[in-house]
C-alpha cells in the first residue's frame, strides 16, 4: 500500500493552499461552500487522514461523535434515518471525525450510555435523533456540558419553530410544511378537491405537514376541512379510510403525511378504478419509487451536512444561527395503472 | 441519575453467579445460549457498562469494532444491511463492545481507513460486508493481523461453500439456497409449474438462490429450465419479463431472487388478472410487507449474533467452526387483489 497522503497532496489536488485545507478541517464554516466541497472531495479521493487535526480535536474537543441507533422496527419510512446515518458517516470521514453508534431502548438508557462513553473518553459530542415532546435528553446534555445537535425540532417547547435561537439547543430539521405545501400546489393542478390523509392530531411532525396542506389550500380552493382524513401509520388503515372516502364523495388528489399512507391510498385508488388520480407521499422511500408514487424527499444528506457544520462550530466563531430548516424536494412520478 | 449498576446487580437480576456474568462478557462461547440471553437481557435492562471488562478488552484485544457503511444507494433491499448494522449495535452494546462506522468508496479506500483507525488505536477488529469475487480485503486483513469476520461468503474461493474451514477467513452468511428451496416447496402446493425469476448468472448470491429452486424442482416436478427467467434488479425489468412470459405460457407461481423482482412480478401478475398467483420474494422488505408479497426473511439479527460470537472468540477456545450458515425463514402472505 502506498505512502499515506499529506495535507500538501490534498492542497495540490484541490488547487488551494494548505491553510485552506486546514480551515476546512478545523473551521469549515469560514470556507466558501464550493471550496469546501472541492477540498473534501480531494480528501476522500486521496484517502487523506488528518491525523494531527484529528488528534488535536480528540484531546481538546475530540473527534468522535456518538449517535443512537434505534432497534430496527420495520416499516416503510425507517429508511430515512438510515439514510441520515449513511450520509453522516460519509461526510464525517473526510473531516477527520469518527462516528460511534450505540444502542438503547429508551431515553434514560441512552443517557446512561452517553455518560459511560463520555466518561471513558470514547465520544465527545452527540447527534440526537427522534426528538419528541417532553424529551429529557437536550436538557440533560446541556446540564452536563456535552455538545450536541438534534436532527428534529424540540416540538412542544416555546418557539420551537423559530428559525433562530438558543445555541444550547441546536437542531436541524426538514421543513415538513414546505414539503406538503409543494405537494398540494402540484396536486391542485389536477383539480380543487385535494384531500390530506394525515396521522391523528398531536405529533409535531404530522401537524407540521398538515399545516403545509392547509396553507396551500387556503391560497387555492379555500378551506376544505371535510377533506382532512386520518389513519394510523399502516397501509391497511390508509386503504380502508380512502376506500370509504372515495365511495362517499368526489376527490381530485390525495396528499399523504407518509409513504406508508400513500401506499394504502394508492391501493384504494386502484381498487376504485382511479389509477390516474394523483397520490403524493412523504419520505421518498424505495416503496414509493417502486410503485411510481410521487413523494416528498427529505434530503437527509443535506441534514447530515448541516448537523456536522453545527457540531464542529464553536459558539465564538459561529454566526448565531443554531437552527437549520432544510427545504425538502417534491419528486413527481406518474403512476402506471396496474 | 441513579448510581451505575454493578456486576452484582446484573447477576441478581439474571439469577446467575457473578462468574457467569463475567463469562458472558469475556468468553460467551462457553455459556449456554439461554443463560447468555438472560444475562444480556439483564445487562441491557439495567444499562450495565462492563467497564473493567471493556477496559481489559481495549488494552489487550480492545473493544471497538469497525464496520464500513456503504453510501446509500437507494433500492428496495438495501434495508437488509441496515437491519444488520442495527442488530450488531444492539447486541454489541451489552457485551461492552463499541461499533465505529466509517465511509469508503471502494476496497482500497476502505483498507486505508482501516489502517488509519487501527494505527490510531480507534478500532481493533473489523466486520466486512459486501464480499465479492476477487475481494482483496480478507487477504489484506489476514496479512496485517487484524481480526475480522465477514457477513457474506468469499464467493469464488475454493471451498467457499464449505461449512467448516480456515479460521483466517471466518464468515457468517445466510443460506440462500435453503430460502429459495423453502419458497419453491411452498409454491409447488399451487401447481407444478414454478418459475424462477433470477438475476443474470454470475453473482455468487444469485446463483446460490437459483440452486435452491433447482433442487426443490428436481424433487417436485422435475427439471424445468424453460421456467428459469432473468432480469436485472429493477421493478420495471422484472415486470416486462414476467408480462411477456405470462402471455407466452402457463405458470403456477413465481419464486424471485429479490423483493425488487418480486414487486415487478406482482405488478405483472395483477396486470394479467392473476392477483391470486403466488409470488415469493427474497429479503422480506417493507415493500413486500406493504403489498402482501410472501418473502424469504434473512434474519439479520441472527447473523449479527453469530458475527459477534466469532469476533470475540479466540482460536484457542473456539470449537473450530469458523463459518456459520444462518437458515432463513419463509414468510407466507396472501396478496389481496388490488
Amino acid at each position: 500500500m502506498a505512502k499515506s497522503p499529506t495535507v500538501e497532496d490534498v492542497a495540490r489536488a484541490a488547487g488551494v493552499s494548505r491553510q485552506t485545507v486546514s480551515n476546512v478541517l478545523n473551521s469549515p464554516e469560514i470556507v466558501r461552500e464550493g471550496t469546501r466541497e472541492r477540498v473534501r472531495a480531494a480528501i476522500t479521493q486521496l484517502g487523506y487522514a488528518p491525523s494531527m487535526a484529528a488528534r488535536r480535536l480528540r484531546t481538546q474537543r475530540s473527534a468522535t461523535i456518538g449517535i443512537h441507533l434505534d432497534p430496527y422496527a420495520g416499516g416503510i419510512s425507517g429508511i430515512v434515518l438510515d439514510r441520515f446515518i449513511h450520509a453522516l458517516t460519509d461526510r464525517a470521514t473526510p473531516r477527520g471525525l469518527r462516528i460511534l453508534v450505540y444502542a438503547a431502548n429508551d431515553a434514560e438508557e441512552e443517557l446512561r450510555r452517553v455518560r459511560q462513553l463520555r466518561e471513558g473518553g470514547e465520544i465527545d459530542r452527540i447527534v440526537l435523533t427522534g426528538t419528541y415532546q417532553g424529551d429529557p435528553r437536550a436538557d440533560w446534555l446541556s446540564e452536563h456540558g456535552i455538545p450536541f445537535v438534534a436532527f428534529g425540532r424540540p416540538w412542544g417547547e416555546p418557539g420551537a419553530g423559530a428559525a433562530m435561537g438558543n445555541p444550547d439547543r441546536p437542531w436541524v430539521d426538514v421543513d415538513g410544511a414546505a414539503g406538503t405545501r409543494a405537494a398540494t400546489v402540484h396536486a391542485l393542478d389536477h383539480g380543487p378537491r385535494v384531500a390530506f390523509l394525515g396521522w391523528p392530531t398531536g405529533s409535531g411532525t404530522g401537524d407540521d405537514r398538515e399545516r403545509g396542506w392547509r396553507e396551500a389550500m387556503s391560497v387555492g380552493s379555500g378551506e376544505r376541512s371535510d377533506l382532512r382524513w386520518t389513519a394510523v401509520d399502516t397501509v391497511a388503515a390508509a386503504r380502508e379510510v380512502v376506500e370509504q372516502e372515495l365511495s362517499a364523495g368526489a376527490v381530485d388528489a390525495i396528499v399523504c403525511v407518509s409513504d406508508t399512507l400513500a401506499v394504502g391510498a394508492h391501493l384504494a385508488a386502484l381498487h376504485a378504478g382511479r389509477a390516474d388520480m394523483p397520490v403524493v407521499g412523504f419520505d421518498n422511500t424505495p416503496v414509493a419509487e417502486a410503485l411510481g408514487i410521487s413523494s416528498v424527499e427529505q434530503r437527509p444528506e443535506r441534514v447530515a451536512e448541516a448537523v456536522l457544520d453545527l457540531l464542529v462550530a464553536e459558539s465564538g466563531t459561529h454566526d448565531g444561527d443554531w437552527h437549520r430548516l432544510i427545504e425538502p424536494e417534491l419528486i413527481v412520478r406518474t403512476r402506471e395503472a396496474s
